[in-house]
């Protein structure tokens, strides 16, 4: 089958955002900029058997791979707009196709974003989205604004996908909350755009909570007191760190795509309402300090961060 | 090495693009959109041993990778401004990644592009590039304009690339302005911005003259009469596709990005001028007419298109 009959059979449902001008099919796609926003941009690529098992289906990896896009945005305070897909398939499989569409299509109708573009070709199974956001001028949620004093916050609990896939290379029956973490994260798209002019840093937590909240502190020149015991858990996950003394999952676990934030004493009376407003749990776990270092208070087995190489 | 100091060593040269509000570094890259432009953008995956030979140097593969995300922008007659990059590696060699680096440095300069945001994962080597580029309002090439009477026309020559393969392939020492081609494609940027207003449609020449004019044709739902003895070659085509009777690497081969667009009667003396000015050769080679396939008029053993699957 020829890449454009490929394209138009899966990929090709209409957008009805008027800002789309022109959407897949020509060189490039056309969109237009309302007037006071400008762009937020970012590409995230997902490989079979470094970002998901192999076992996965072409749900779960349409899923997340859109969904770490849109937790880009999130971490940005932007509004997702627009996305172009890059598509590497070892061999056409309508079934796995048709699969794989449905799920992006879902998701992308859930976040109100349109896919305007591709690019197939055939390698080992490979997906590269690249994500274009709007964001209202200087509103954007950057790693570099934390200062000394302001609450470290995270959303909902930390650990769960990282500890699914320890269960999944344990041999263990996954637990169904967690796998869902770890197949299916939810973007904070909402709470990162409730917090534009309420945090003062903010990230996604894709590579575990150290290294994560390591770039904020680094960006910002700043350091960082956590209490280990203030990190929100399941229970699950309560159990394991109790149980194995084990803190890395939590630590350095990664993929949970929540968002990491810090947020001025001034303006934290107002986490409670866009906790309620966004139905996200928001925990405070620390406390940025001026030592350029991040200590961890009452966490044993550490373990290391994640390392792409 | 871990990802942001892979990042951080190799891709954050500074941006000299006052529109680039916050580059490379953080959850998604900050861009703003002058008024009077919308976007344009596209997406593009080369994979080692299928889009260039597994020989291929760092510094090749850079300025493929970019240059036919350029050669997108061109086609669509957009100012390219930015992109991000999706590299994935087999492992982490330094002076690979220093040649890389600088290649993709110095095509970005000459062509007046940022970089502002990446993302770097193992595995089998692939480079993907998202590019965005402005575009005056209602001034984009489309494929979809092409009108009955209109001229089409080329840009420089055509099959060099694709015969230049067909030496490696054929272990001749490859013709060196062939294989320049090849490896660096010119993107006709320039070309496609004075196309403006002035082309009726327009793509550019990734997959082969046939598949590619097709495009058009199917976009623009009109038919088209090309005369193979009017397709500009150089010498060393020319002797080819007479010796061995063959015009499968001219017609099917592909690899070229060269413009093929077509020109409104009334336009068409301005050609002239655009040819000089941007210092292109521009040729007509056939007239778009009312039946609704392509007709090669003067040419045997066409061969079969490029299929991407």
């Amino acid at each position: 089958m020829q890449e454009f009959d490929l394209i138009r059979e899966y990929f090709t449902w209409s957008s009805d955002q008027s800002s789309v001008v022109l959407g897949v099919g020509d060189d490039g796609a056309i969109c237009s900029v309302e007037p006071g926003y400008g762009l937020v941009t970012s590409i995230d690529t997902l490989i079979a058997g470094v970002h998901f098992p192999e076992s996965t289906g072409a749900t779960d990896i349409a899923y997340k791979a859109l969904a770490v896009n849109l937790s880009d945005m999130a971490a940005m305070g932007a509004l997702p707009k627009y996305f172009t897909l890059a598509l590497t398939l070892p061999e056409m499989d309508p079934s796995w196709l048709q699969n794989f569409s449905q799920s992006l299509k879902q998701l992308s109708e859930q976040f109100g974003v349109s896919l305007i573009g591709g690019d197939t070709t055939r390698g080992s199974l490979s997906i590269t989205i690249s994500i274009i956001g709007w964001i209202e001028h200087s509103e954007a949620l950057r790693r570099s604004g934390a200062k000394i004093g302001d609450g470290i916050y995270v959303s909902n609990t930390i650990g769960d996908a990282a500890f699914s896939l320890w269960q999944l290379q344990n041999n263990d029956i996954p637990d169904s909350d967690c796998f869902a973490k770890l197949n299916r994260p939810m973007p904070q798209v909402e709470l990162g755009r409730s917090l534009r002019g309420v945090a003062s840093a903010c990230i996604d937590i894709s590579d575990g909570l150290v290294q994560d909240l390591s770039h904020i502190l680094k960006a910002s020149q700043v350091g960082a007191r956590v209490e280990a015991e203030q990190i929100p858990l399941t229970k699950v996950l309560t159990d394991h760190v109790t149980k194995q003394s084990d803190w890395s999952l939590v630590l350095n676990g990664g993929d949970d795509y929540e968002l990491c934030f810090t947020v001025p004493e001034k303006n934290q009376e107002m986490l409670g309402d866009i906790s309620k407003r966004c139905d996200v749990k928001i925990t405070q776990i620390g406390v940025i300090c001026e030592s350029g270092v991040l200590e961890i208070v009452g966490a044993k087995n550490i373990g290391k961060s994640y390392q792409h190489f």
